[in-house]
C-alpha cells in the first residue's frame, strides 16, 4: 500500500520537481497496465508520456483522495478522488472519479484504472 | 488588484498558517460585505468566522482561478475559480463558480460575492 499512498502527492509534485517525477515513476512496474476512461495502455514508457503530456497541458493540478481501500474478494484497491486544475489556456476545471489499482509481489503498482465520473476526461490522451 | 491577486493563495495557506490567516484578513476592509450563494453577510468579524468554519469542516482545500478582470462599465472585478476539497468526514469534492469583488480607495476588498455553479455550496454557512 506504501506506493499507492505516495501516488497522488508525487503526481502533483511532479509538475515542478524532476525528483518527484522520478520517484513517481519508481512506484510502478515496468510492465504497468493503465486504463484511462476505458482506454488501455501498457508499459512504463507510455505512463511517463502520459504524465508528461498532463503537465504540458496543465499549468497547475491538485489531487485529493479519500484513501485506498482493499476491495473485498479481489486483489484490487480503490479510492475516490477529486481534482482541480488550470489548463494552459488559463481555464480552470474540476473532475471527480475513482482509481482502481493492483500491486505486484514487489509492491509496485502494476495496474491502474482511472474511472472519471465525467467521461470527457482524457479524451485527448 | 494586489489584494485580489493574493486572495486565493492566502485562503489556501490559512488552513495551516496563522500568519497567512492574518495576512488574508488584512486584505479586507473592516466593513466588508460578502455574499455566499446569495446570502449577504457583513463585517470582518463574520468574514473571519466564515474562514474559520471552512477549516473546521475541511482537512484540505485548494483554489485555482483564471485571473481577476475588470468588468467593463462597473467598479467590479471578476474571476472564475475551481476548488477541490476534503471534508473532515474524509469525502472529497469539487466546486466551480465565480467571484465578484470591489476594492475601496485603500485597495482593500470591501465586497466579495461568491457565486457557485452548484447552489448547494455554503448551505450551512
Amino acid at each position: 500500500m506504501n506506493n499507492l499512498n505516495k501516488y497522488f502527492d508525487l503526481f502533483d509534485q511532479s509538475r515542478t520537481s524532476e525528483q518527484a517525477f522520478n520517484n513517481l515513476i519508481n512506484l510502478f512496474s515496468e510492465d504497468i497496465t493503465f486504463i484511462l476512461n476505458g482506454k488501455k495502455k501498457e508499459g512504463i514508457h507510455n505512463w511517463k508520456a502520459f504524465v508528461t503530456k498532463i503537465y504540458e497541458e496543465n499549468v497547475d493540478l491538485k489531487h485529493m483522495y479519500e484513501g485506498w481501500l482493499s476491495v473485498e474478494g479481489t486483489d484490487t484497491y480503490q479510492t475516490n478522488w477529486a481534482i482541480c486544475g488550470k489548463h494552459k489556456s488559463g481555464k480552470v476545471y474540476t473532475q471527480t472519479g475513482k482509481d482502481i489499482a493492483k500491486l505486484n509481489d514487489q509492491g509496485e503498482i502494476c495496474y491502474l484504472e482511472n474511472v472519471p465520473d465525467n467521461t470527457d476526461l482524457f479524451k485527448g490522451y
